[in-house]
């Protein structure tokens, strides 16, 4: 095929394509931080499928395992039938990231899209409890599925369900209102019988809230929700979709918090080859699922089971966290200086591990950073309800030259900005 | 890797695991309609992954696409940026299968379940014309997430949602009462100002239900169904997942009824090759989304576009529609023969193309024959509200010999079972 | 006072006035089956207060005793305290009513208006079986506050509420759909576990259904609904307030049929004297209630106890159901001949005792037949989707020259309107 | 009629009833601040029909006008026709009332009781905003029909529905939480793109809530309440059903604080004498009901008309508000002295005007004072969640001599309670 006209998208794709609008170019070729477009241009890739692709583009080790398995006619799509590549799976996860932090959960395989693992969970907890209500925390994003987006904050997203979206509340984040103790208010909407709050089935939460601005959850936040969750008998659903698979520095984002929820869900980097898969993950004594009660056609994506596996050689060395770590530093680091730099910009820097960016003024300040990188061949995103926050997400496997170059890049960026500033 | 030892799945994965019950072995390699297990027993599959493999296992076209992507580097995750071989699929979709039955629709692509492209069918419904409710039927089965199972009528799994499910409306399908006139009811109900029922946004149908238990609407049904949904300004939604993509006999199952649905749900075979996908059709006039309303994380699966690309050379010798023909009478005159010869099953032949089955007294004979057909060497489910109908799904691809005996081992297996009745 | 100016209403009411419109005189006085406006016209009333009046206004037995009660200081509002006058109703309901119709039902008082009686016996209803749904049926209404329109079938009525209405299905009332069974349909709803529709806490029904337009469910009908209710377990509210209380020949609308509903709603003509009150009865075993778990400020309205006690007085003695059943066949007879006599109005006879009307060929004309009414000094409603029946409700008690004379006037009404049709 | 059987209660009225069990006698007779049961005792009466008898029982000049009134065969009932009744209460409301406080409002006349009242003001809200949600605060109470009952607070009361409440967000009502700032929360909370809480149509409020735990919002509060409601342009609701006609003070509860409320609802002692009434006052514009869109059949209660002109005689006189305040004053005084002088009580006075009460350690000891109030022929209940609070409400045109009769038999039961402290 010859160059593709961009046409097709504008005449045959629905208008709610998105991101090719902001990167109008047609992308043919990938490889770890790399992306090609047709017309022969490269650009470092700090998006990473908004948190799908944290082992980079194309992976060579997992690449390898799945051609193999392709090319020897390895049973492909098989729902929840047993099958090779999914009991490998299993079992190297259970052994490389359960057991060597202690946790100890089975495994669900929903439809393999992250908001199929968040319904699930909310079935089960819902089950489990008896109880109809979730709590939700303000601007938590957790998928667009009716299930999903009603314990989704954003307005705009909400209002595309066109129905009303019943049983959850949301509790404030933390620092939503500054100078408050929000958990303070929890415990008495939940303790006080006038309320208006029943009793929930469970809580989800993510540690570090991408779609809503990067917003990193203090550790003892974390812990404080977990205590209340636990002196209210009320399950706790992390959702470490975005935040999970090493993005903030270990495998689970709530390591280090020293939580253990009762439901996890995972997916986006969870095949580290970028495809299609989702689990939730929770304590045994709450697996009284029915056969079949909750079910998919795609649960059984074997490709994304031989990546999966493949990816998991990442974690058995120690050092690979610590590499995560470092480059961590290095970007934060990177952008403090950049906020102390141009003090016109009037950017807070945000986030944790390699989940990053800086919360300029608002979205025309952020949107006019992100062009101007991908200008200079920089694929990098916004987020934050106005998107008024430029989020890195740069491969946690990237090499520190990369990582480099593309943090020049956006102090680039930013002095052209802060220099020719846009009236609105 | 050794021999699996099943025990991983006891423990490790979910109660919620449900054919490696039925089909107790640890598959790993298939090919066409056939697959093996880990023993090295080979199977025929009438089972074609619950319609996603309507074209076998790793068909050879498919994969020699595949692998050529894979090991050039070809992007495998875009979320919605333009790329080569997503641009390759819109415009031989277009190409191959709307343009030639005068279909002018837009695509859209949600999250790669069928489940997501029936989400996003009932968001774009609502919003195009401010209304909440949406009218379904009776054994109508639409997915698994919170909106989809609103609109699903299986007393069991709307259960599991644990909420109460609203803003739909079941009305009856083809059928469902005898002698009653389904539509006259339906058009009452709309016309009635003090029917309780508000005028919806849309109504969602299969043109034969695979869930439900292999019911088929007949034509004319489906003509009214339409003429309702156009005299009183409703949207017509057909959900396709599972008898689309030629299991009953044309490319779209609504083809031979003469119907022109406003939106169309496509997802299970459409990749070819068991991969994760699912697009959504509608009148462009229909597009009203904003960018990025609806989303998804998977929505760029550039594997899948491959391999769907592929698979859409099928299409275009028309003398492929008519094998699948063929097929469909030879199962449909064996299955009638098999209920004829064996009176004691007191089976009746349902559905239509390859998409047909037997309804059998109850879940428990029904069960027998699919056991007998899998210690016999052929994977077949069951369906409907008591597992009463066993459900034949060969690929449409299958070889006349293949398909022959496959439906020999069904009659053997018949025939074992009324000559065992069992009593419970 | 001196003469009302009417601007009083138009500059200070609310538009949602509505009567007032239809006939603008301020009254003033009434007594029996008339009325006096400020101007000292009369007028006969064959409006009832909308099934409140049964008795007329102003009866002088009921009269003298309340205005003894008042005189002597007899407590007036007492909530759910014990009083006197409480217990005088109780045991004269049970002496008189419920005894003699082998009826053994427990008595709950919630505020002072049918609608209330509605949500108490819908909260008792789903407590009892502890589900959630009610099947209600089209056209049927039950009152305008949320719970009570939830289960109401008018669509403006329904779209006032602000909000989408749950937890209810509106299956189809006798005769929805010409030559269907409803019955049958209805069966098969709850029968088939893929419908859709769960199993209900309660069916709630009119016998006749008064603002839907009269329509009279056949006794063979209610026999059936009460068996489907018995055979699924699901408990039969009659909601009595418009067609109870002697309006359609007997005290309660359903003695005809045969049936036993398992809670009933009365309330409009309860008190006898058009004072607030309703009450809920049911049968013994479904008294799950906690004290005060559903209550109301005016539950204890001691004047409507001792008037309603007073009202008791007319079913003591057999002869008066014969005496409504007498003028019933009366009214009846000249409807059809109406009918018959003008067969230019295309009029059809509806209902069933004193609750009967003519359906007109839409509202239009039924209003035309209201208006030359009301001109001619008679106080009559239409009902219906569209307003097309008129609708006869005179006193129960009036006399046979009151009652001809009326209708006389409704002749001489019909007469002006076939001769001088409007087109619109 | 003889001494009545209490029987007759236990065996026929559901076990719903609740304030008979606390005061088990039969009452028969009333006036002003007293109370007769069947064996002559009298009491005096510190509850005053849960703030139905403002006026007391039976007051002399409402009496008289409606005695005059039922012996003349004024009409009783008259739906929403003009009546001579009707139109001098309009007129007298609006003369004694609003305009002399420069309030400019209609008036819908609903169902006669409160929550009748509360249910049409929800409806005018949503229809006039055309949004679906209502924000209420954390223990109020505001009615127990379904669309009352979603914003009100109480936990049981709320799991009474049968049915989820939706629609409805619970904001922190003052001094929820200590020491942090409601305002500030609930600013967040509506400013907020991800806060997951949409624009409400309305905020709901009661000045002093009732139920709730005589909770006494401080006027500044309502003030930036009305604040908050004007900047986000959402119509404020205050329920005055419970602390207006007086019981604060003020005709309205909600005068001192200098706000003006968009719908007002009043029911309780609207009618001066105990009768069923409830009325909503609202802004002109906002009346953009259509014709009978929201009716009763009660919503004519002429005899409510009568009495409720007359009570508005007291309102004349401007040295009615002053003696309200000093019996207030001379009631606060003596409650705060009780907690004084009984430390062991460790009681905390709340309330306001003539709205007031002790707050005890728990529900016992509360029910303990008010059971030997009982005893010592004070009436007098309790309110909060656990019942903790006992609360006062004599008429507001009480005695003085009365009024201390009464407060000094309160003390001499909490001195018989600390004395004698019950362990549980």
């Amino acid at each position: 095929m010859g160059k593709t006209d961009m046409k097709i998208f504008e005449t045959k794709e629905s208008e709610v394509r998105s991101y090719c609008r902001d990167f109008p170019k047609v992308f043919t070729k990938a490889k770890g931080h790399k992306l090609w477009d047709e017309d022969g241009n490269t650009y470092i890739d700090f998006f990473s499928g908004a948190g799908a692709l944290n082992y980079g583009h194309n992976d060579d080790h997992m690449k390898e395992k799945l051609v193999e398995y392709i090319t020897n006619d390895g049973i492909t799509h098989s729902l929840d039938k047993a099958t090779t590549a999914k009991a490998e799976f299993i079992q190297k996860f259970n052994d490389v990231i359960l057991e060597p932090r202690n946790l100890d959960y089975k495994m669900m395989f929903p439809g393999p899209t992250g908001t199929n693992a968040v319904e699930s969970a909310l079935k089960l907890a819902r089950k489990v409890t008896g109880r109809t209500d979730v709590i939700s925390f303000t601007r938590g994003f957790h998928g667009m599925t009716i299930g999903s987006l009603s314990v989704t904050g954003n307005a705009s997203k909400r209002k595309g369900a066109g129905v009303p979206l019943h049983h959850t509340v949301t509790m404030p984040y933390d620092n939503f209102v500054d100078e408050q103790d929000s958990i303070k208010y929890l415990e008495q909407y939940l303790e006080d019988d006038g309320s208006g709050v029943d009793l929930p089935a469970a809580m989800i939460v993510e540690t570090v809230q991408g779609e809503g601005g990067i917003n990193a959850a203090r550790f003892e936040w974390l812990k404080k929700i977990e205590g209340v969750c636990k002196r209210h008998d009320i399950l706790l659903i992390v959702d470490d979709i975005q935040a999970g698979i090493g993005r903030t520095g270990t495998f689970f984002s709530f390591e280090q918090a020293g939580i253990e929820p009762d439901i996890v869900c995972l997916s986006k980097s969870l095949s580290g080859f970028g495809l299609p898969f989702a689990i939730a993950l929770f304590r045994p004594d709450l697996d009284i699922w029915s056969p079949g009660e909750h079910n998919g056609t795609f649960r059984g994506n074997n490709h994304a089971f031989v990546t999966a596996s493949a990816a998991l050689d990442y974690w058995t060395d120690k050092s690979f966290e610590e590499s995560i770590k470092e480059k961590s530093k290095l970007t934060l680091d990177y952008l403090n200086q950049i906020v102390e730099k141009y003090p016109e910009l009037n950017g807070r820097v945000k986030g944790r591990g390699l989940m990053v960016g800086i919360e300029c003024e608002n979205g025309d300040i952020a949107d006019q950073v992100t062009t101007e990188c991908f200008n200079r061949g920089l694929i990098m995103e916004t987020a934050g309800m106005d998107g008024e926050v430029f989020k890195l997400f740069p491969a946690i496997n990237i090499d520190e030259g990369a990582l480099k170059e593309g943090l020049s890049i956006i102090e680039e960026s930013v002095k052209v900005v802060v220099k020719e500033p846009v009236t609105n």
